[in-house]
């Protein structure tokens, strides 16, 4: 029996993405071998890979200024690749902290040159609990780049309205919410996306670039750090994540016959809605750290008043076959990841599991 | 119906860890999810992780001098790694260049500092047709690494005595021929392969590194490049590939029962001797161009006398459901990449085919 998946990331698949990959394991579309075992250069790989790639940029609607690009490595790879193509000698990049992740990606930047964080703001206990206003940013009018972060999957905020950089270009780490919501991509000079929350399965990274941004990108680096490269190659200079590929496809199609993306964000709102419902109906038993005006539809983050509970909370929802709710480690208290893939009854039936939970320990 | 699948990478993987993952796809060992849907921090991939981990060991025999390390972006994101980390500023690397792959890894090392070529040999038409004995190659005393190719995909050498470099640390691409013979770990300060031969799907990569050799790593690169970052974290600073760790698993399981490295040495010997063996007794028909003690036993690399036959020889094989022949877009003329996961059996259909087809156009 299937498990309620409410796990941050790596997270739950569309199960007829799943499904597909089953059927097709040992023998994809009558060509008697896995997906797996075909040349990466072979026109059955390739026939993936360009499906993968075309339903990206139509669910996307991605500009032709941008290339579509399949990486590896993680986001935490595009948070040392960002700065080693953009962040040029004597000049600076500015970071908008928001998270532990774009934290991280400023000090991964800082291994490369020089960079700032133009905001980061937390709470009295060290919490991240919003996202900042226009008026609270000012930028560097000579910086490389801006990177932002547009979900923070560990504290559960979450952009409702873009920074606007102006003439400089920015880079957004959009790993736990792309394809939740409608983006204007052309207003980015790159987005990246670790594959495990909204695309498929882990290994996978997705960028799209605009091809200005990639003209001020240095040529003194190794070639497979250069994002020109992939450009040039199609994504296909040495093998990619087939497989990783091959589950975006099969997740993209499950998106596409769901309503696409704005498919996608009427339900994550009506999910996102239902859970923050019971945190605010229940405000001395369940916590909701995060300002109400940066909630996240993907991660809901809140703590059980009494911590006591905690343990308590996790088994009973194991028992009615919910995984996943637990915090991040670095932040205790609970977690209900619900990227795309986890449906409005599953949320439904962790909103009435939690109820239930109150009135019994309330 | 399955196909004979000669493929150079992604290749062949053994049937049984391709039905298990089947079997698995929509509920890991009763967890009521897929391996893919499970977090990277969470028992039940850590299981997975774990015992993937020790099958390396157990299987190579990795002395505990060695790290062993899950790492994503091929063998080409090797290529750049290796000079990041081990080639000090004012230092040179040396770099044994016998073929295509190698003469890349050396151009990469080349974006990051100093190296050289310390042997590079190619025929008069510029084909790579041979790996150097020990006395013809010498290396320069301070270099950083010495970097080798224990088996050339593209042109189908391969090692058969390892390269003495004494008091330096040797390097080694190992992609293509890892657990296919037995290999003395402990004479190697790193060895790495991209998974997608050997060892299971594309996007994972297996890293071997001596402790002592750690030490001497540069500290001023982004944390995401470090080896040891890796080794720290047992891979898990940030989420590696969970499916390509999971099918590396599979894979060693069956290699583990089918006689493990010792047992694929002798299988793979005997299925490059029936090839070869026909290759030589029609040489006016096939011709082997890489040179008999150099031979490979997983890349069988030929041409046809006749190149106006390519196709019809492409074709016939294909015919009989024989899959990836076809040489490298580079070269030309054929190629039967006999991996372990390619049986005896398979290789018998080829050479029935190969004599035949030279009996029929001969």
């Amino acid at each position: 029996m299937r498990k309620i998946n409410f796990n941050a990331g790596p997270s739950a698949i569309p199960l007829p993405a799943l499904e597909l990959a089953q059927k097709e394991m040992l023998d994809f579309e009558g060509t008697g071998m896995s997906i797996m075992e075909h040349s990466h250069r072979g026109k059955d790989y390739m026939r993936v890979h360009a499906e993968a790639k075309a339903l990206l940029i139509e669910l996307m609607e991605v500009p032709a200024t941008h290339e579509v690009l399949f990486m590896q490595g993680g986001a935490s790879m595009q948070f040392a690749l960002v700065p080693l193509n953009f962040l040029a000698a004597g000049r600076r990049a500015d970071y908008v902290v928001t998270g532990t992740w774009g934290k991280k990606a400023l000090e991964e930047a800082r291994r490369v040159g020089e960079a700032r964080a133009a905001w980061q703001q937390t709470d009295v206990q060290g919490r991240y609990v919003r996202v900042p206003k226009q008026a609270e940013v000012s930028f560097d009018e000579r910086a490389c780049y801006v990177h932002t972060t547009s979900n923070n999957t560990l504290f559960g905020s979450q952009y409702w309205q873009f920074l606007d950089t102006g003439k400089l270009w920015q880079v957004c780490d959009m790993s736990s919410d792309i394809l939740s919501r409608k983006v204007e991509v052309s207003k980015f000079g790159l987005i990246y996306a670790g594959a495990q929350k909204n695309l498929g399965p882990s290994g996978l990274v997705v960028v799209l670039v605009h091809k200005e941004f990639l003209k001020a990108a240095s040529e003194h680096i190794p070639l497979i750090f250069r994002y020109a490269t992939f450009a040039e190659h199609d994504s296909l200079l040495n093998t990619p994540s087939t497989f990783g590929v091959y589950m975006l496809r099969n997740c993209l199609r499950w998106l596409k016959a769901e309503g696409g993306v704005s498919g996608m964000a009427l339900r994550n709102e009506k999910k996102a809605k239902a859970l923050y419902a019971v945190l605010d109906e229940l405000p001395e038993f369940y916590i909701a750290p995060v300002e109400k005006e940066s909630r996240s539809h993907m991660n809901v983050v809140f703590h059980l008043a009494n911590a006591a509970l905690d343990e308590a909370f996790v088994k009973a929802a194991a028992a009615e076959q919910m995984a996943g709710v637990k915090g991040h480690r670095s932040t205790g208290g609970m977690r209900a990841s619900i990227y795309n893939a986890t449906s409005q009854q599953d949320v439904e039936t962790l909103v009435d599991f939690m109820r239930r939970f109150a009135r019994q320990h309330g």
